[in-house]
C-alpha cells in the first residue's frame, strides 16, 4: 500500500480504524448477513445503526434536549438555500438576514440567501474577523449568519467558551446560525447559543452526501411554502431523518467516526492535538519569509491553513517535490491560487511532521 | 456468514461481487493510497471514477448524446420538488403539470407538485394503468408525470420498444417524465422518447444518497429563481455533477455496480433474468387462492411483488417462518399491508426460487 498524508480540503482523510472496521463489515454487517448499504433504512439493524450515530454526536458535542439532530443530504452548499427557507418564516416577510462576510463559504451563503430575503452584509473581514463593534446588525433580522471557519481562505473565529470571542455585546435575542462544516469536532462548542449549527461532513465527519444539521427546536414549523418537503427541517426532524430515505451509508461511517471520536477523548482531546498540530506548522510557514500566510494571527485555522511561497514561480516545483514525498493535495483552491493545507481530526500529527520537514527542506533550511 | 436472501424494497440487495471489489478497495483504491471516501472530488481519481460511471451508465441505458446525465443528492422523493422547479418554467406561469396516478408514488408526486405548479390527474389506475383513452390530458402542460413501477403497489407499465405500451396515440408535443426509481436499468428504454428520466439510486443502482436525473438538454436553464441553486439541472450539468461536493463514494458504489450489469450482458440480460424471476414468483402466487395479488396481470410489476395471504391472521406466521429460512424483508409496506418481495437485479434466482419453495411449502401444498 502506497503510504501517503492527504491534506485534501474535502472529501478528507478518515481514520485508518474507521476504513478497516468498515472494510471487515462490508459483506456482513454484525453477523446480519447484510451490508449496511443493503438494510432497509426501517428495519431494526440500521435503526440501531441511526440512533447509535445521533447518541454519540449529541455526546461529543453536549447538544442539548431542545435541538433536533438532522442527517440530511443535499452538501453544506445546499444548506445556503434551505436555511433561509427554513428559519425567514419566523418574521414578517420579506425579511432580512444578517451576515458577516469572512471569505468564500460566507460568500457563497450571502448570494444564496437573496433568492429568500433581503441580506445585510453586517460587517467584512477577509484576512481576520472584524470586531463586534464594527457589526452593523440589522433590528429583527431574521438570524444572523457566520461561517466560523472559511475552508477556503483560512479564517477561523477565535471562540471564548465554545462561542465566538467578542461577541459579549451581542443582543440576546439575536439568533445565531453557524456554517461549522470544516471545523466541527475540532472543538468544544457551546450548542446552546446558536439556533442552528450546520456542517456538511466530508471534512470532520465522514463521506460527502451527509449533511448534518442542529436545531433548537422551536425553529421548527415555520418553512416557507416553496421548500421542497424533503428539507423541511420539522418533517425531517420528525421521521427522525427519514423522511425521505436517508443517505445510510454514509450515516454508518460517520457513525464509526464518532466512535473513533470518543474512544481518543471527544472533542476536547482533538482540540489539543488540533493546537499542537496547527503551531507545528504555523510555525514553520513563519520562520522566515519563504513562506507567507495572509490571515491575521489570532484568526488563523487550525483545520485549513493556506499559504503561498514568496517565490510563486516555484509553485509547480514545490507542489511536485510534495507528492514525490506522498505529502497530497496541497495545492490551494483555484480561487485563491497557493497552497492549502487541511489537517482535519484525521489528520496524524506525523503527517504535518512529515509537511514541515519537506517545508523547510524545500526552504533550504 | 449468514446466508440470507434480502427482499427490501429499498435499501435494496447489492452484487456480491460489487461489495467484495468494494472491501477490498476500501483502504487503497488502486494503489492511491486513499480510500475512495477520502478522495477530493476535483483530484485525477476521482473524476476518473466519475467519468467512468457517467460512460457506463450512458451505454448501458443507451442515453442520446444531447441528455444530460446528473448525479445529484437528495433522493428521489426531493425530485417531486425539484422537477416542477426546473421544468415548469418552460411555460408562462401558472403552469400545469398532468399525472397519471397509479399508486403511491405518483401520489406523493402530485401532492408535492402542487405547491409549484397547477395539478391536473389526467387519469387514475391502482391495479392497472387506465388506457390513453381515458387520460385527459392538459393542453400546453409543462409535461406529463408517470410513475413507471409503483415500488408499493407493484403497478408498472407495460413496455413496448423501451417505451410505455399503448401511447401511440400521445400528442407529440407532450414531454414525458417518468420516475423510474425501481425498475430502471431493469430492461431496455429508449430514451430519447423522454424528457426526463429520474430514479434514487437505492434499488438497481447502489446506495442510498445518489439520485440519478437524465435529462433532455434544451430542458435546461429555466429553473424558477426560488430553486435552490445546488438543484437547478443546469448548474449540476454545467458543473459535471460537481457544482457542490457529490456523494463521491455513492458514485463510486454505483459505476461498480454499472460494471456488473455490463459483465452480466446489460440491461437486455437483466431484463430476461427478471421476466424469469417474475414468472417463477407469480406462478406460486397463483398456483391457488391461498395467496392474492391486487395488480392486474399485464401491469404487474417485475421488480416489487406485493402480496397477501388470504387468511391475514397467519401474517405473522409466514413472516417468521421466512425470517428462519433467511428470507429476510417480505412485510408489505405499512400504507398496503400484506406482504412484498422486491426482487431487484441483484437478486438471484436462487433467492427467488427459495421464497417460492417457502410459497409452496407454508400454503401446504
Amino acid at each position: 500500500m502506497t503510504h501517503i498524508y492527504n491534506f485534501s480540503a474535502g472529501p478528507a482523510v478518515l481514520p485508518k480504524e474507521v476504513l478497516t472496521q468498515a472494510a471487515a463489515e462490508m459483506l456482513d454487517w454484525h453477523g446480519s448477513g447484510m451490508s449496511v448499504m443493503e438494510m432497509s433504512h426501517r428495519g431494526p439493524e440500521f435503526i440501531s445503526i441511526y440512533k447509535a450515530a445521533e447518541r454519540d454526536l449529541r455526546e461529543l458535542l453536549a447538544v442539548p434536549d431542545n435541538y433536533k439532530i438532522l442527517f440530511m443530504q443535499g452538501g453544506g452548499l445546499s444548506q445556503n438555500a434551505l436555511i433561509p427557507l427554513n428559519l425567514v418564516g419566523h418574521k414578517p416577510q420579506p425579511a432580512t438576514i444578517d451576515f458577516i462576510h469572512t471569505g468564500s463559504w460566507s460568500g457563497k451563503s450571502i448570494k444564496e440567501a437573496g433568492k429568500y430575503a433581503k441580506v445585510n452584509i453586517a460587517a467584512v473581514g477577509k484576512t481576520a474577523v472584524p470586531p463586534l463593534a464594527e457589526w452593523q446588525l440589522t433590528p429583527d433580522a431574521a438570524y444572523l449568519h457566520l461561517c466560523t471557519n472559511e475552508t477556503i481562505d483560512g479564517v477561523e473565529f477565535a471562540f471564548d467558551n465554545g462561542v465566538p470571542a467578542g461577541l459579549a455585546g451581542l443582543p440576546e435575542d439575536v439568533l445565531l446560525v453557524a456554517d461549522m462544516s470544516s471545523h466541527i469536532l475540532s472543538r468544544p462548542i457551546d450548542v446552546s447559543k446558536f439556533g442552528l449549527i450546520f456542517a456538511g461532513a466530508q471534512k470532520n465527519i465522514g463521506p460527502a452526501g451527509v449533511t448534518i444539521v442542529i436545531v433548537r427546536d422551536d425553529l421548527l414549523g415555520k418553512a416557507l411554502t416553496i421548500c421542497p418537503s424533503a428539507f423541511d427541517f420539522k418533517l425531517v426532524a420528525e421521521n427522525e431523518s427519514m423522511y425521505n430515505t436517508p443517505p445510510t451509508y454514509g450515516i454508518y461511517i460517520a457513525g464509526l467516526v464518532f466512535q473513533w471520536l470518543k474512544a481518543q477523548g471527544g472533542v476536547a482531546a482533538m482540540e489539543q492535538r488540533a493546537i499542537a498540530k496547527a503551531e507545528l506548522l504555523y510555525a514553520a510557514l513563519d520562520a522566515d519569509d519563504f513562506y507567507q500566510t495572509r490571515v491575521e494571527q489570532h484568526n488563523r485555522s487550525r483545520m485549513n491553513v493556506p499559504f503561498y511561497l514568496k517565490d510563486e514561480s516555484k509553485n509547480e516545483a514545490f507542489l511536485a517535490g510534495a507528492k514525490a514525498r506522498g505529502l497530497l493535495q496541497l495545492k490551494g483552491h483555484k480561487s485563491v491560487g497557493g497552497m492549502r493545507a487541511s489537517i482535519y481530526n484525521a489528520m496524524p500529527i506525523e503527517g504535518v511532521q512529515a509537511l514541515v520537514d519537506y517545508l523547510n527542506e524545500f526552504a533550504g533550511r
